[in-house]
């Protein structure tokens, strides 16, 4: 079926009720001009009338010229005991001045009852004064009709009530929301198909996760004849999130004929998730479908060789339909032979052949025989290679460093002095911070940062600790894990020892190093 | 429908094919025993063929009495040169001794032709060959049809004779496998209702989450007349992992009304996953459906003050089914709703409505909220409820420790100095070691042998460092456990602090006073 999805995002709404998220003015700006360029059809900016933030981004959004998108603002029905016009929510909608508005109303009896404590009759009243009023004042209305699937197994009649009155006062579409992410596929659909029944404009779909079929939900009402897709990228939202658009999206183009954007936007979906996750400052997923670094990973050696007969083995998809890349990992489970894939990866050419290439590979053997695991760890295994071929030129050189952690009389002090060598030159400098790596870092970067001043613009996202070799207690070997970026490159690099001191020094250089090659290049 | 379904955990062998995944002998060991616990009817303990680590796997779970689940080993079908006798992939797979063994082959013609490159008829031969050679050595065999689903939309009559060849030989389940994670449910739904017509066993379903589907694929195939489930815990596994059994287990008995472990035991989900997250030492997912910490957190205003009034209006279930608790974010609550029966399990008898009680709880809360994680540590646990109670005489008290870590000139040192008061006498003391850990124990037991010569029992069996609270990079919260025995008893202690050193001295010094506090009982 070739049908047009209309894509609704709230990323900017919903997607902010999830724990730990936070966006600030600017960043819903930014992120909404990038919803633009994808593609997406209407962008949920927020609920005016609950938040002064989301006043604000209103206004912001007003000067900017959107190209296809249409933004909206969130807000309620009516209060009970309010007349239309008087009413603040209703008020603080208008005063948007956005062309669309989106307005949830309840279609639970069992909540109206218990938690609005309202008469039935009355929430049906409440659902049409709103929503004529706003159609009299020129908006293009989108209700969401709130716990619809709930409401619909609780009592039936009432629920498709509540969509009657939406169709009657003129809604231009309605959404059917499953609030509490509880319902499965099977009771979407049948749900749906009657819902459809009695709307007069196209309906929608709004599914959270609570039972880990968000994007299965979204789909299943899709097939059942929904036109309009309600969700945020990369899951943000309350509780375990809203369906995440970087999965229904390509489902939809890929697998089920939909139109929804461009061939040429769908290419931009793993820059997209990667860009609202990094202004969100909530790591993605690696293994999120369609877009994780790990969505197409292989890792076991049966695999690996199947796929470079044929991609199609193991790959649902041609990752690169939506920005993303094959990725082959190094790891006990792999042959050695993925190295030559993985160097072709990083732009280096090696000739299976030659001694080098033999010295290559002994080296990651020998390393991994030790703990090393260069399988998570791309950036320490290019500079091993490098440096193996002779195209690594040393930026600096190590000579010593010293770390102190000092406990007594209720404080904690953790202080590291580093000895650097820049050319001919010796440097001596000292760091302090809330641990002994924090503090190695500080003193590495302050000695460094007078030659190389685009060190500043690195970033330690993620420090993982594991301990290999277990069962000989803190004597095992350590391994640990930096992620760095710089804004525009994310990279990993690791050290191993049997010191964990040593081991974050060792991982912390090679960031540092990996960094200064790619401005070189 | 209340139907049995049978859950086929492989957790221990897919699982470990995902990104980062790393899992000791004994921590396989581990899990295997919590999913027995739980109630899982098979445990995918690895592939003897394949990993060395996995046939160590298979010799130490002989020895230990599972008390429901039933292990297998996992394999391919013979090779298409060999005769089965000579297989040694089959021969690993006897070698291993378990009752039960997994082997899977292959269903698509594609597959056969371009990666195993092998006519088709001998494929089949392949498969019945094999399944009918692990029958005549009394095994009961699972058949895993490799890209069933791919195979049946691209030659619908050869992944149909790959089954027949598989029943004809007497595999007593046939698992039907999605290994690119590419279906919708619709087309799961179709399909294995189309396999179910051929099959003379019980079907079941095995699926990946590279469409975002993963559960709601399993739950189509379920609806469409599967009754074996295989997945991993967390969903784990290669690419964007497998189908996540903390998901699928409970929608089945929630939501489906099927048989598959007691009440009981599913309020021991939410636990389950942790732990295997804590051992993996891959994170769990805050927004991970059921077991999340945020799976059942409110923020929104109207959710929480609706969530007052009626807890349903926002949940989709009662989170204590599944050993999880309602949160509201603002004042941050973690799980203790166990405290009480692990209390009991040491031996001490809380009364809920005690001032003490209530006092313990307040600690171990707000301890939970910075990152200590009293689940993986009943030992650091005992003390801080035994200290509460007064029911814990310091045998010594910390006055101040210091560590140095000094490299330079190719040499690596770690030294540390602890001051420790045993009654009036203060007792200063130095230790080395391969790292600042190893040190500091020294040093602390050296201070302390004199007053408490047993502590010379003690070893240090594991060692476990957490980051907590990612993208912050070095600074993040640290959580160290320790996993110490003294011949006899084994237990595990934790310590948290920004600072790496400063959290696994805690841990250490509760290591310490637990075996003080055990020799004294």
């Amino acid at each position: 079926m070739s049908v047009k999805i209309e894509i609704f995002d709230t990323t900017l709404r919903d997607g902010t009720q999830g724990e730990g998220m936070n966006l600030s003015v600017e960043d819903k700006i930014r992120i909404a001009q990038r919803l633009d360029d994808f593609g997406v059809d209407f962008i949920e900016g927020g609920w005016p009338g609950s938040n002064p933030k989301d006043i604000a981004f209103f206004q912001r959004a007003k000067q900017i010229p959107f190209k296809h998108a249409r933004i909206t603002a969130f807000g309620s029905t009516r209060h009970a005991k309010n007349p239309v016009e008087s009413d603040p929510n209703l008020r603080a909608m208008l005063d948007s001045e956005t062309e669309v508005v989106t307005i949830f109303g309840k279609s639970w009896d069992m909540h109206v009852i218990n938690a609005l404590r309202v008469e039935l009759p009355e929430n049906l009243a409440m659902i049409q004064d709103s929503i004529r009023f706003l159609k009299e004042n020129g908006r293009f209305v989108i209700y969401d009709a709130e716990h619809f699937f709930d409401g619909f197994k609780n009592n039936r009649d009432y629920a498709l009530q509540t969509l009657e009155a939406a169709s009657i006062a003129g809604a231009d579409r309605i959404v059917l929301c499953d609030t509490n992410g509880g319902c499965l596929p099977h009771e979407i659909s049948e749900i749906t198909q009657a819902a459809k029944a009695k709307a007069s404009c196209a309906i929608g779909i709004h599914t959270h996760n609570d039972s880990g079929c968000a994007e299965a939900n979204a789909l299943a009402a899709v097939r059942a004849g929904a036109t309009h897709v309600q969700g945020t990228f990369n899951g943000f939202g309350e509780r375990c999130g809203n369906s995440d658009l970087s999965i229904v999206i390509p489902n939809l183009m890929l697998k089920m004929g939909c139109e929804v954007v461009s061939e040429e936007q769908l290419r931009d979906l793993h820059n997209l998730s990667f860009y609202i996750s990094e202004l969100a400052n909530v790591p993605l997923r690696r293994n999120q479908p369609y877009v994780g670094t790990s969505a197409f990973a292989h890792k076991g050696g049966i695999h690996v060789s199947a796929i470079q007969r044929d991609a199609r083995t193991y790959e649902h998809i041609d990752p690169r339909k939506v920005g993303n890349q094959q990725r082959v990992l190094v790891s006990e489970l792999s042959g050695q032979s993925n190295i030559f894939y993985r160097a072709e990866a990083m732009g280096i050419h090696l000739d299976k052949s030659t001694p080098v290439a033999r010295a290559i590979l002994d080296k990651v053997k020998q390393l991994e025989n030790v703990g090393y695991f260069f399988e998570a760890a791309d950036a320490s295994l290019e500079l091993l290679i490098r440096k193996e071929l002779g195209q690594y030129k040393p930026f600096f050189e190590r000579v010593a460093y010293r770390v102190l952690i000092d406990r007594h009389q209720g404080g904690l002090w953790s202080e590291a002095t580093v000895r650097i060598k820049v050319g001919d030159e010796i440097l001596f400098m000292a760091g302090d911070g809330d641990g002994p790596v924090n503090a190695l870092d500080t003193a590495l970067r302050k000695a460094l940062e007078n030659h190389y001043p685009r060190l500043s613009e690195v970033r330690l996202n993620d420090f993982k600790v594991r301990i290999i070799d277990s069962g000989r207690g803190t004597a095992a070997m350590i391994r640990v894990l930096i992620e760095s970026s710089d804004g525009e490159h994310e990279w990993i690099t690791l050290g191993v020892s049997e010191n964990i001191i040593e081991a974050s020094w060792n991982a912390l250089v090679d960031s540092i190093e990996y960094k200064l090659l790619l401005d070189e290049k």
